[in-house]
């Protein structure tokens, strides 16, 4: 690799573990530390056994070996940060932890190394180091990050054009659709999106007009389906002859109607929770959850292996 | 198929092709009409590319020359509809143009056929026949429907139990996930998702917080792909350990502090929706139109492939 330095992980939970393993089949050398040792502990496990799965649906870019060996876990953040092009942040969600850590990494690292955190709600300016705010920003990917490659990039106000621009580069070497959110906003767009579903699904169950798994039917066989081959604005695009402009001028007063007939924004009850929940534990029980978690992975990597498949395969 | 009878089909664009087609799949005898002769010309035509395209995904269950024996083109309302065990009415998305069909299919039909309308937005009770309201329903498919293998069932509040319930046996036989809405509402449910989605992506467009492209980019490589595989519900269930109601305790306040920050209920301005469709058309013009929906067809065709295949496919 030359001059090219490594890129940082701080923070060995599913979210660390799963950067670490982007960019190490991308090729970078890899430095991932935890404050907790049997997460480190941990993490190499998760490492090992996702390179196996990721194998077998041809997932992975690299070889298996070469991967493992890129991936260092290191005992001291400065070990891990310093000198890195990026430090990818994978802490808990709570702004005083992010705090410590931002001013904990910015000692350790120079102006060259941009600080990204994965926060998937809390916006950078409420816990960025004055010191490093313009080499700072949000790196939020989905969950699992392995599996769904798209991360979205939101500055802060003091945030260098230059530092969301080379973040953007490192995360899409990394295989990453990365997607540029142009300020900060409640939820960024990846949470804001699933909120829209989530409150129109639970007014949907609220007022007994569809039963939760029948909703969840719906999507997952229909709507979701299709979203995962057309986002929402290329779906309608190719619905009508004619494009967004006929769909918006025949659909867009009926959609704005809909909005009208249901009330969204009343906070969802204990009990409309406890519906939604039952029909989940009727299907999943909690102690087939961990399980269920490691199926749904599978039909993902599924669906990645056939998004870059030629044409079909046969079954018999 | 002895005493059992045939479906019949009212309409054969592409809605009631696709009926056609899955019907025919499943080994119901098919007696397609339309009052355009060269609708019926052209559905032939689609029926055999749909035949020879599933075949290659392995998506059919049948041999494709049983499937095209099936499928019977008639010259009038009549022979297709009369002595149907379901008469699935896909005509235009217009009041009183359904009335009349509707009008027609009940005088040449007996009370042991179901009548089903696949209407997108108008509920069944402006349109049914007083004399068949009983045995008429709206079993509304995803577009396209020989691949989003979903139905919703609305009954009007003259639908008997039984006419829905039978309704519901006949489309899953045909392999379609027959979901059941309540009552009737504006936009049924596939369409209310659909709209809490638009009305979020074209707020947060008007906002500059995102362009369209990379909208759309984050839903299909994020929550389109993981919705795919998991409803909205099953998704956050499986996003926090403790399930749903671990979600909600968690994120509820979240999610609806979100709604807030954006109003979505503005109607999408003309500025707004050229914005988007100057984005559309710099990806797909509108002379690639036709080219961009066999893509996206063809992306669903694989899709669908590999939810039921075992375990990954090697490409190289």
């Amino acid at each position: 690799m030359g001059r090219v330095s490594h890129v940082g992980i701080f923070g060995a939970g599913s979210i660390g573990t799963a950067f670490a393993l982007l960019f190490a089949d991308a090729g970078f050398a890899v430095r991932i530390f935890d404050p907790d040792p049997s997460a480190l502990e941990r993490s190499r496990h998760v490492i090992d056994q996702r390179i196996t799965e990721l194998q077998r649906f041809t997932l992975l870019a690299s070889n298996p070996s070469e991967v493992r060996e890129l991936i260092e876990i290191v005992s001291s953040a400065r070990t891990a940060a310093s000198g890195a092009i990026l430090v990818q942040e994978a802490g808990p969600e709570d702004v005083q932890t992010k705090q410590h850590i931002f001013e904990d990494l910015t000692a350790v690292t120079s102006d060259e190394t941009i600080l990204a955190s994965a926060s998937s709600a809390i916006p950078s300016s409420r816990f960025v180091d004055v010191h490093s705010a313009f080499r700072s920003l949000i790196g939020h990917p989905g969950n699992p990050p392995y599996l769904l490659r798209v991360v979205e990039l939101v500055g802060n106000p003091s945030t260098e054009e230059q530092t969301i621009l080379r973040a953007g580069q490192l995360y899409e070497q990394a295989g990453l659709s990365a997607v540029r959110v142009n300020r900060e906003v409640d939820g960024f767009v990846f949470n804001r999106i699933q909120g829209a579903v989530l409150r129109e699904a639970y007014a949907l169950v609220g007022a007994e007009i569809i039963d939760p798994m029948d909703l969840d039917t719906l999507v997952q066989d229909g709507l979701g389906l299709r979203w995962s081959v057309a986002g929402p604005f290329a779906t309608v695009d190719l619905n009508v002859r004619g494009g967004i402009t006929a769909h918006a001028e025949r659909m867009g007063s009926a959609y704005h109607r809909m909005a009208g007939a249901l009330d969204t924004s009343k906070e969802w009850t204990d009990t409309l929770v406890a519906k939604v929940n039952c029909s989940r534990r009727k299907a999943v029980p909690l102690e087939q959850w961990d399980q269920a978690v490691a199926d749904r992975d599978t039909q993902l990597m599924k669906q990645l292996n056939a998004r870059t498949s030629n044409g079909g395969t046969t079954r018999d």
